[in-house]
């Protein structure tokens, strides 16, 4: 990354290569504000959270992961919702990433969405989110909220973002997010 | 399993080999009602639920835990608290098996509780629990609920539950949740 | 009410006249499966809940109205959302009615649905609601879930529910509702 | 008020007179930072809002109110938990300051406590309020995280707060809330 820039962390909940959610980061990439960069991490390889794994010493999967949240200046993370709630995969990488002494998310700014086929849009999974960012001491955008309902009608085959009251809404709160970094 | 029996399955949200939800668990399984039993089902070999692996084909490990679950008569979550909410361990369990061509949790009984070290007893991740099972159609006791706080002093090292009032309260629970299917 | 039918209490989360969930009351209250019959209820009256005034002695607007409740099969909610959570007027008739001594909520069926002019249609004040059930032992229905967004488009100006899909799925959740106090 | 000093306003979601919220908002009156004070706001006399009455015109009691959070430069809420929730006073409160056209809330740092006699000390009206406070645009503290459970145990009878351990946690809250309002 370019030290002169704002780096933002991406991550997304969901592991499916046609990822709406992944579509939607894409977009926010391509479209950062100026002096900004967006990078998206893989989340699929780390292991699940096990207290006696972590005992016997990080995985370095881990700890590079975790590396690479500490350099962040902020986060944007785009989610489906599972179940009324965030995908384990997601969940996951943010328990690994909330230990004691090493806190990467502490008093960042993080800017959500959410993507899915229901009428929704991953509300759920984003208010699941707010109460587990409490005790890395996320500090959440309260607006906007960007909902992404009926995804299948928003983007095309191609992965490509081709609703525009979407894509307004994505420019609006990547602008807010790096808006609130900078004061 | 016996046949005569009724079959609770139990799922621990921890993979913490001496996980005080395991050790309540096994408490639990040592004083089920009469003419029932409980099974704790390992959930630690299921992948990270993707919907790309599952349109290939579900893994054999997915489809044999899932006919565990429909065979079953009711369940005994118990379960620490991640981040005020729950293990992706156990998420991703419920996750797996709570799509629309195979649903075992539907009007089934759960019962939950939870250990953990803190003060509040894992309480967050049951409340979380109760919205996750909405759409699987899980039916809650709503009380009693247990919630097993500073968990470090009601066990003793060999994993024992020694604390009395936690004993009777997962005792009252399990007797409740046999109740409840029988009626 | 006809000692014959099944008794179902409808309570309605907002004091407008024109409110859209009275309106959702009044189609279902037209539509009662056979047998039934809904009695909608006026929270107007109930005062805000106080320790202090209760021991002094229940307010017989309160004690008149918990008898209603204690007299109910069964219960149905539609209430809109405020600040993504419920409505103080309906919260505050349930916390009136969910003291020990008096417990009429207690392992009845409870159904909801919400209406609201926002594109998630009063969901989060269904989830915020189900969590309030669970002292007072309310058992709700899972499915379906009614969430009429956009509400001012789908009623007239009179006050009448013109919008099908929304007459079905209310239609539906009354019958489920029905269909589960009788087993 | 004292125009030099940071003004932080105090609301209480009880009535009750010997309210442990309300002695507990007085002992942090008494031990506010230097060169800040609170304010405790009377909630008892703001109707339930309804949009009707709103319409015809805000209510001077409503507006007197509006006008004091207007003012403030932060809140420090205290609230017991009703059934698991926000008590409706608190709540109705809430919702009357939070129409589009007068935010007093907006962008302001938000410190929460709340006591109970029950073990969880209110917590669940916290996480509940976490998620009132995104459409207000609340800011809130993650931390520290005040929960005074079994309050009985730690006022004494002329509602002085005793509990040593109860006491640095809130002074802990509010100079927590001065800092960052001065950031």
């Amino acid at each position: 990354m370019n030290k002169d820039k704002l780096k933002i962390i991406g991550l997304n909940g969901s592991l499916r290569k046609k990822s709406y959610n992944g579509a939607a980061l894409r977009f926010a990439q391509k479209n950062m504000p100026d002096n900004s960069e967006l990078e998206i991490l893989d989340l699929s390889k780390l292991p699940f959270f096990n207290e006696d794994v972590e005992a016997e010493g990080i995985p370095s999967v881990v700890s590079e992961f975790i590396d690479k949240l500490l350099q962040a200046d902020g986060f944007l993370i785009s989610t489906p919702e599972y179940n009324y709630s965030i995908p384990p995969v997601l969940k996951n990488a943010i328990d690994w990433a909330s230990r004691d002494e090493r806190m990467p998310f502490k008093d960042k700014w993080v800017a959500l969405m959410s993507a899915s086929m229901g009428g929704l849009g991953g509300a759920r999974a984003q208010y699941h989110l707010r109460q587990v960012g409490i005790y890395p001491e996320m500090r959440f955008l309260n607006k906007p909220e960007v909902f992404i309902g009926s995804a299948h009608t928003k983007f095309d085959d191609a992965g490509n973002l081709v609703d525009e009251f979407t894509q307004k809404s994505i420019i609006k709160l990547i602008s807010t997010l790096i808006d609130n970094i900078n004061k």
